[in-house]
């Protein structure tokens, strides 16, 4: 079987992060040998946000190969946003919440993408279709991911579906007052508000 | 509310005509006021297809303008095999299984890809997903859509997949013998056949 690394984009954001381990789980539950990488280390809210559910940040990459050649892109499709070799690589998988741009493939292949507020909405939707349970720390990781695209469901890109997606797994992650673990979470992102804070 | 145009590729397939009648029910069920359209008249297979399920041929169209400019896409992807002022129009939602090239969108949409047999194969998963039931006649397009594009599950590019979505489309259609049903179906299809019949 072959290896298949997970990522999303450039620069992550905490949406990136959390979508590529949360598709790397399924996707391993369903028989792929996936491993979540990141393309780069977390930003100080996504650190936050592993710290506070002990998850362990991906290895960092900046290509694939020699180690694999088939890949899976989380919140992003666009060449310029991905891995350094993704023009050597075959990408098996997408996952994405954004317009499709200079994406272009040889073969066939599984793409799954919606126009929510999150590419963790989505992958929500998909643990559901296949009835697999989603873990506490990753349900935690996609609330998150979910609370950053949309700035707690203020974003006009917020829909419906990811209101219900972030009560469904702040549910299962155990947080009990999203806005005040969303405000702490958000806070720890802005260096400025962080700041404000100290002053 | 707008009206969204729901079509396969030029030269329509059994597919192309399947799926775009399947996925206008489907998104219709969900509230959206689609028409499934096509770019060209039935071929003789599809043709043997519509009557056998005695559903009326989707009307022809070569361009969506000025009637909509919102469309969904089935069975293809690719700008040179849509419809001819495909890039003055907002793609919505694409439910394909080809490799993606050359479609680019100014916004985030809908689209569902999987290296399945047959466009059809994703759709019947999509109305299992949903919750919804297929139509009888409906479920009749689908399954010989599948049988058309796998060759009665026999080309290389067939998958468990499209054999078990073939089987459950079958029985709601009420196809006793799918064998005998698609060998006929495939027989109307090729002149060549139909001749050496009547030699
Ligand atoms: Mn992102
Ligand atoms: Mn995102
Ligand atoms: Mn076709
Ligand atoms: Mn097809």
């Amino acid at each position: 079987m072959t290896k298949e690394l997970v990522f999303g984009h450039k620069n992550p954001d905490t949406d990136a992060i959390a979508a590529s381990i949360a598709l790397a789980y399924l996707e391993k539950q369903k028989g792929a040998d996936t491993e979540a990488v990141a393309l780069g280390n977390p930003n100080p809210e996504t650190k936050f946000v592993l710290d506070y559910f002990d998850v362990k940040a991906p290895r960092v990459v900046n290509a694939a190969l020699p180690e694999t050649d088939t890949v899976m892109l989380v919140d992003h499709n666009e060449p310029q946003q991905s891995i350094d070799d993704i023009e050597s690589l075959t990408v098996n998988y997408v996952v994405d919440h954004h317009r499709i741009s200079g994406f272009n493939t040889a073969k066939p292949l599984y793409y799954r993408a919606a126009p929510y507020g999150c590419c963790s909405t989505i992958i929500t939707k998909m643990f559901a279709e296949e009835g697999i349970d989603i873990p506490k720390e990753i349900a935690g990781l996609m609330a998150s991911a979910i609370i950053s695209d949309t700035l707690l469901l203020k974003s006009p890109t917020t829909t419906s579906v990811d209101e219900e997606a972030l009560k469904a797994l702040a549910k299962i992650a155990g947080i009990e007052d999203v806005n005040e673990y969303g405000v702490k979470m958000l806070k720890a992102g802005t260096n400025v508000d962080a700041k404000t804070d100290q002053e």
